[in-house]
């Protein structure tokens, strides 16, 4: 699986963005550790979701790309899907619930992507975009159970070690988990003495309980402001890579995750939204107590005002 | 004076930042340019500030240094000046309005400043500050008006153009003109043929009345949201050095500024300060009309909650 990451790595070349990587002496002091950020709010489509979409839809064979790509996501995946579709010359069709923001939508059809409305009340979203791929013969790209998809997401870790040298330990947020199991994977591959912990909201906890119990737990819509981890549950493939290549997994409180988002505006000027601070978030409120260098990905930066305007009068 | 801005930037060396530089592929389709933002907001203290309060003390006696500086400023300069003498070990004395939000006093006193208050409406901060200095024998670093701080503020664009190549177009913050004339004489010196521009809010606009009549005009306590260019004249020092190196002066709405903020946070992801955006205010809403290859200093992050709320809402 390391080499499907660092093949991953050589495609993305000259299309992804090497986002850069930040520290704070603040911090360093604080947690007492070095602490290396990797900025994937600075990726394309401002999310690390550009390099699994890209990594995928650029492997496709030729009639494959000819027919185009389906998936299904509101956030930050669409967004990729929609924009590597238009750079490579791929239809993209994302399927939408239809209480989607009207800002989510027009920034995917701006891409050229078409946007499939569901009902959320009546069907799921994987019917929806699996229906299509059968009649119309669309390659489905699935949002993070998918091979392609989990390699060019471990791209990010890799550049991380690659740039900042050996780690002890990878503090990775996860939603469906394919961040994590791609980060996972990198670090072992880099820097084998790396411990990679997964970090999920208190309210999102499925994947920490599917990794307590070896059994798949889900959640069913959590009410965290962290809105990339309210997948329902780690998937067919990244489950078992979390289970073989993670090292823990850790919770971390709604306001841990507010006073994380602050801490990245007010003292790195950084533009982060909640799901993608839960590193810093378990490190400053003492859920992972740091050891030696450790590295966070700060997986994306999509926060919409209102979001973020609650989040600083907090 | 450019072989003083080089000279800064050596004492700077292992002590500033050296920001990064950012580029937006949406903003340089809209704009047809390419235009490379310097990233002050990443300096520390988190605005280029720390750049002249550096050079600046760095230079003084061991007679100097043992008695202490002392400057008028509650905005960045004194968290800059607050932060050098902590880490040069000279004693600081910042006067303050009386009226300065309280987290900007307790951000300069975290540093082991002395923070001493006037009565905004008996007295000004200069004369305060000079009879301190006159007391006890302390070292006058002004916020903008003193060649080596002028010198040290030059260094970000001196940075900028060693490490993007000559540029056409430079453009500048301007409140009472530290950063601009540092900057249009670094440009001068690495890129000839680069056009400094100087950019003021409109409700703010002296130095561009100064700029195009020869003589110095003044504003009092202009209403603009970009604070950190309320500063009512261009001073002794920078006056005549902006007459002679910047090319141009040009003024920028409110409501400009507010776009470029919010275009900076929800595309580009970072936090700048209104006073830090006016030069991408001016490209956006068309007060400069681009060429070639456009530098741009984001001069500071340094913003409110109330004010980035006030932003994200409008």
């Amino acid at each position: 699986m390391f080499e499907q990451v660092l093949a991953a790595k050589e495609r993305l070349k000259g299309y992804a963005n090497v986002t850069p990587v930040m520290t704070s002496r603040t911090l360093n002091r604080r947690v007492k550790a070095d602490v290396y950020f990797k900025c994937e709010n600075f990726q394309r489509i401002g999310a690390f979701k550009f390099r699994g979409a890209f990594n995928a839809i650029s492997q496709l064979s030729k009639s494959q790309s000819s027919c185009g790509v389906v998936t299904f996501s509101s956030g930050n995946h669409a967004q990729a899907v929609a924009l590597v579709g238009q750079m490579l010359n791929v239809k993209t069709v994302i399927v939408m619930p239809n209480n989607a923001p009207a800002t989510k939508r027009a920034a995917t059809e701006e891409y050229g992507a078409t946007v499939v409305e569901y009902d959320l009340e009546k069907t799921i979203r994987e019917a929806v975009a699996t229906a299509l791929e059968i009649e119309h013969g669309y390659t489905m790209i699935p949002p993070f159970d998918h091979p392609d998809v989990i390699a060019g997401q471990g791209t990010a870790a890799l550049e991380l070690i690659e740039e900042v040298g050996d780690l002890d330990m990878l503090l990775v947020p996860c939603g469906g988990g394919g961040l994590l199991s791609g980060s996972a994977v990198a670090a072992k591959g880099m820097s084998p003495n790396c411990r990679t912990i997964g970090i999920e909201p208190e309210l999102a906890d499925d994947a920490t309980r599917s990794f307590r119990t070896k059994k798949l737990h889900r959640v069913k819509n959590p009410p965290t402001i962290a809105d990339g981890t309210r997948t329902a549950s780690l998937g067919k493939i990244t489950f078992p890579l979390v289970l073989e290549y993670v090292d823990d997994m850790k919770t971390v409180s709604e306001d841990a995750i507010i006073d994380a988002v602050q801490f990245l505006f007010y003292r790195m000027k950084l533009v982060v939204e909640p799901s993608g601070v839960l590193g810093l978030a378990a490190l400053m409120c003492g859920a992972v107590i740091p050891e030696g260098r450790v590295g966070i990905i700060l997986s994306g930066g999509n926060i919409d005002s209102a979001t973020m305007t609650s989040i600083l009068r907090s």
